[in-house]
């Protein structure tokens, strides 16, 4: 008998933490909302201290995502790719911008290797990143695996535009913090 | 509203195609396994042109994937990705060979910039690979994204061997009439 489905799910806290109805205008707003994703997460023991929102290019909110690899068992469950596959089905598209329209990922880290590999099919315009990688090896026990020598290049090339250091010291206190506390890594 | 979920099935076919009861002993079998889930989705018009497998230390199938990007509008949901979801969420961890198990990914086609990332998390300790990503893009029209320089050292520091070309002109042949046929890309 195969196992022949996959579930995933966003914490219930996550309707109540985060506010739909409002426009998340500028990089900074849009990392930030991923920040305090990232530290609710953390809070609530519902996943790794990564946060990930979607937006439209008229900065509403299309999916967050949270890192859910503990409670999901499974390594795909990173807070990207849980952004990109709630924002593919609840816009019925394998790839967001593929009709003209724009679409931004704010990310409280910068995405490993998996949500790298992710970004470049997901659809997106522009990709906005809190925390470095070095930050995230330095402060936790994460590894971000192997990328392209020239990563940034690379998405840039396929229309990807990558922004750092937004908000970054406030994504670094929320990694310091759980490795402080030593939690998981995976 | 938030979009709070995401779900991936396998084709009703699967269940039918594959046995489940043999033992896939040696590279070969493994990789014309998931040569045949490539052929078996083309035919059935279920997704793209690609199949993988997962088998544990004993040359058991734990678990398979085919390409469901267009039936279920993610793109996450490549072959490699599949197999390690479902195979995850069956054996309930998050790291396959976490308990010192020992698992194998074969794919019909070397894994694009996604599912190579994925790879580093998921928790095998071999990687099988039919055709080459040369292939993949001499035959059709799909992009494998970009990769680290030295893709297979990284892969083997983390200590998951790599075997390419297993198989590689049954694989071609499946990416070759996809080609032909002028099938999606994504």
């Amino acid at each position: 008998m195969l196992y022949a489905q996959a579930h995933f799910t966003l914490p219930a806290w996550i309707h109540e933490a985060v506010d739909t109805a409002r426009t998340y205008t500028g990089d900074e707003a849009k990392v930030e909302l991923a920040i305090t994703l990232s530290r609710l997460n953390l809070d609530h023991g519902s996943g790794g201290p990564f946060g990930a929102a979607v937006f439209d290019g008229e900065d509403r909110l299309v999916s967050v995502g949270v890192n859910r690899v503990v409670p999901q068992t499974c390594s795909v469950a990173h807070a990207e790719m849980m952004a990109y596959m709630c924002a593919q089905q609840r816009l019925q598209r394998y790839r967001l911008n593929e009709d003209g329209s724009r679409f931004v990922l704010a990310t409280s880290a910068q995405p490993c290797c998996q949500c790298y590999g992710a970004t470049v099919w997901a659809g997106i315009d522009a990709l906005l990143i809190g925390a470095r990688s070095a930050d995230v090896e330095e402060l936790t026990e994460f590894d971000e695996g192997p990328l392209p020598a020239d990563w940034v290049g690379e998405l840039e090339k396929r229309g990807i535009a990558v922004r750092r250091d937004i908000q970054r010291e406030a994504a670094r206190a929320v990694l310091r913090r759980y490795g402080e506390q030593g939690g998981p890594t995976y």
